[in-house]
């Protein structure tokens, strides 16, 4: 029997209007979505498609172990989340070896920072696996501002909040154009980086690119809120320009 | 009157199947369709497209003027770009204020390097404009490699290769992942600088990503051949993964 596909399906920032015209085509005919959400909520990724998923299609959540209490550096965490990946690995390649095609959505560009991409290296090998690229919320972001990202010879450095605050400040104060993702609770330590880089004044936050709730803030008026996980910060380049 | 509007549509690397279903569908709709290309050539863009405008619409074709003879320091050189794309700003604008909405053709994401951009920031506050965002031919490239681009906490840097060598060195030298773009004739500049900075082993080179033409080779494999102007190197992230 023929091995059914796994297709690593980008959906972009999260306007569904701005999903590719292939990535619309596989939803619009799964018979199996899976993706990733934490236990109690809906999943990013699950929302953006909602309404365009054929009803009887099985859904297939998979659930983040609970990690709250073990930090990113305890090796148990690293172990908790590969035993997770397996998992659900196991459970993909099961489908496929029956020959049903499962769409797994992700959010964004599955190749860019993805959460797919733990179970892309771990399929690979034996079955088949197409990843279908898309719009990242980074793109979704600079849009949102209005103002073009990169001009000319700009370099575009693109950072996670979660890095130490010193490796930080010496990317920023390198680079022409940055975006800074994964902020959530590294905020405080990203502003600070900010500042010390020289980049505060021209920084931008927005939440929830392409999504219903978008905000676009530059980053100074943003007082002290805690950014929600789908927030993204953008310095834009200033690049020559005839 | 109503102004039409000018929507600078990104079209994503050059598979129509990627393209966002917006920009498929304000495609089928044009009335009015501008793009960039060079005398005596159809553009990439165009070419992209091909088949999906409707067959009554009007093709407003921008040709650059041409500029081979004049070094691109030279201030004639930026005098005449400047003076070509007010040119192509007035012409859109007519277009608008006679009601007429106009498409304009954008290879891969409109803000990110895009020429759009020099008409956007001249239309902007005298016309309705609209930015479409769309794949990256970055995101097209790193796909085809079938690897992905960034892990973790990965430092990504995107370079054009128009920059100096001790440049392109100095950024190769301190990142995890690697794009570099508008590589052209600068292809021997580019393979010193990734030499030199360790990087060159571990370097692809994709060529018309997600186009009829693609090709995805270790830089090492592709010996002293000129790439095309659609040539993207890609340095794939190594970091943390469960
Ligand atoms: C695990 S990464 C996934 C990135 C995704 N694959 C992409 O291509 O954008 C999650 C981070 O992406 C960023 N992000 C993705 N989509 C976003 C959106 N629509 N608005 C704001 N931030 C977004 C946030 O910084 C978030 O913390
Ligand atoms: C003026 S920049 C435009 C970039 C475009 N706006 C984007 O989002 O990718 C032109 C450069 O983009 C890169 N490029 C764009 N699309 C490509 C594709 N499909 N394959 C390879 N390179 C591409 C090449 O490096 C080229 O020199």
């Amino acid at each position: 029997m023929k091995m059914g596909t796994i297709y690593g399906v980008g959906l972009g920032p999260g306007d569904p209007d701005l999903m590719s015209v292939k990535a619309d085509r596989l939803l619009r005919n799964a018979r199996h979505v899976a993706y990733f959400r934490k236990s109690g909520h809906t999943g990013q990724a699950r929302k953006i498609v909602n309404g365009m998923i054929p009803g009887d299609a099985v859904e297939f959540p998979m659930e983040y172990p609970v990690t709250t209490e073990i930090p990113v550096t305890d090796p148990r965490y690293n172990e908790l989340l590969a035993e997770f990946y397996e998992d659900c690995t196991r459970r993909l390649k099961d489908l496929s070896d029956r020959g049903e095609d499962v769409v797994v959505l992700c959010e964004g560009d599955p190749f860019f920072y993805g959460s797919f991409m733990h179970l892309y290296s771990r399929l690979r090998e034996s079955a088949p696996v197409e990843v279908v690229p898309a719009i990242t919320g980074m793109s979704g972001a600079w849009t949102a501002t209005g103002d073009p990202i990169t001009w000319g010879d700009d370099v575009l450095t693109v950072l996670v909040g979660t890095l130490p605050e010193e490796v930080l400040v010496a990317r920023m104060a390198q680079t022409d154009a940055l975006v800074v993702m994964k902020i959530g609770r590294n905020i405080d330590k990203v502003k600070r980086a900010l500042r010390a880089s020289g980049l505060f004044d021209r920084a931008w936050l927005v939440e929830y690119a392409q999504m219903p709730d978008q905000t676009v803030t530059r980053l100074s008026d943003a007082g002290d809120k805690i950014t929600p996980y789908f927030s993204i910060i953008i310095v834009h380049g200033q690049g020559r320009r005839p």
